[in-house]
């Protein structure tokens, strides 16, 4: 199985929320499987689109007992390490994308770029080594050039 | 989805290795998604068991890259923590089964205890709170009526 | 500076308490720092012995703020990580103390035996490994003993 | 006692180490303890500086047995959990200053503001909420500020 991270704010923008959720419906269809941080947002968004095309979603929760994961989380790993927690969402795949986010979404790049991950960004950060994007589509370019010579 | 995390020694006996993957196809036949830390030993076992039945399996890894997952772990949980990862292993399921197993099992054992989890254990540590099995069968048993109850 | 880790339950007995305070004492006339989980109970008392002599004493704090510090800790290192601090505690010096406990303490002794460290108990976990001991001057003899040949 | 966090690359230039070097004197004069990740670069300068004037650092260490502290680090805490002890270097103090840094800098300013620290940063990461300065003075001033309240 090939993991895919998705990060941004729990709090997101209806364009944020609508941007993840199409997101996870493309990864989904690619049988990729979503990781994130399990919460509210982007990452309710992007867990809802997946499942809604058979995806398999992880959340990786901040509390020991996932009560805070939303209902399109499959499998909860409970960490009980609250925000401690953001290096291991992005450890756990190879491609990270960002949609917006805020301080959380930061600590997040900043361990995906201190681990050597590949992270593509949509109206995220500005942080030197993310490769910016400006629409779904081209987003999901790189994820298929990424993914698309590992298959 | 279901998740239940099973313990024990990277270092398995012959006969721990023989009952683990034995439990695994056997979670699996239960559609229980099996967590565990990836490694050798019981972890190779249940998970080789687990797959061969059609189950998922969840590695929650020492390292940052995974490589020292064994291969019929599915998805791999990168925590980059070594052996702090222990305490995610068992927070990760409402029951956790103990095969046999030395220090690290014997911390998560506790780490089970303290987080409130019901632990059913075989030749493992004789720990107040963790109910032991003399085999395959009981252990089982133990599982059918927790999960049984919640299905 | 040589550090010292003492472990045991936040909810002590009076017998408890009074060896942790009489051991804090006692290790801080030998200028050992006391490293601690840095709340109630056996952390609290030898965190308590210790300043009455002048010593220095750290907590590894659960919390991100510390709030939960016992006031004779010094220096709070704030994990926000809850129980899986434990195993900094035991990792953060070359010897453990333990007296009495429940399953905190036992997940820091296994933490500690994982990590190879010298650990000695007082009334605590019958766990192979541990050297116990009947009293406190059984104890400070141990101590004297690893700390002697390494000044 | 009064903690203060510095941050800063593990690789610093020469303006770096000099203005942590100086910075940690000034801190020690001020009586305040040095919280640090306990490695080179930044970390090592502020440990030097603030040790030659009688100061007390405390290396948050990346490895189990904190063999990769500098010689300045008076009390190692070993977390054995990598670039996720970052978060546990902000959280220690309620100011924290940044000197420089490359992405783990980033990671340890996005948790300070999660978590609602002061940061001040010195030709650090440009990141909202952060107050940049120009010089040691100015930061000092700063610090003064700070924790002239709070005496």
């Amino acid at each position: 199985m090939r993991q895919v991270s998705v990060i941004g704010s729990s709090k997101a923008s209806e364009e944020e929320y609508e941007f993840a959720y199409r997101l996870g419906k493309e990864l989904a269809k690619r049988n990729l499987v979503v990781v994130c941080g399990g919460r509210t947002g982007v990452m309710e968004a992007v867990c809802k689109g997946a499942k809604e095309e058979g995806g398999l979603t992880i959340g990786i929760m901040p509390s020991y007992d996932g009560h805070e994961a939303n209902p399109y989380v499959d499998i909860k790993v409970n960490t009980g390490m609250n925000w401690n927690r953001n290096p291991i969402v992005v450890a756990s795949s190879e491609m990270v994308l960002a949609v917006g986010g805020n301080y959380g979404t930061l600590s997040e790049i900043a361990y995906a770029l201190i681990l050597g991950k590949y992270v593509v960004g949509y109206k995220t950060h500005k942080v030197e080594g993310v490769e910016q994007v400006e629409s779904l589509e081209e987003m999901l370019k790189k994820v298929d050039e990424f993914f698309g010579g590992r298959l």
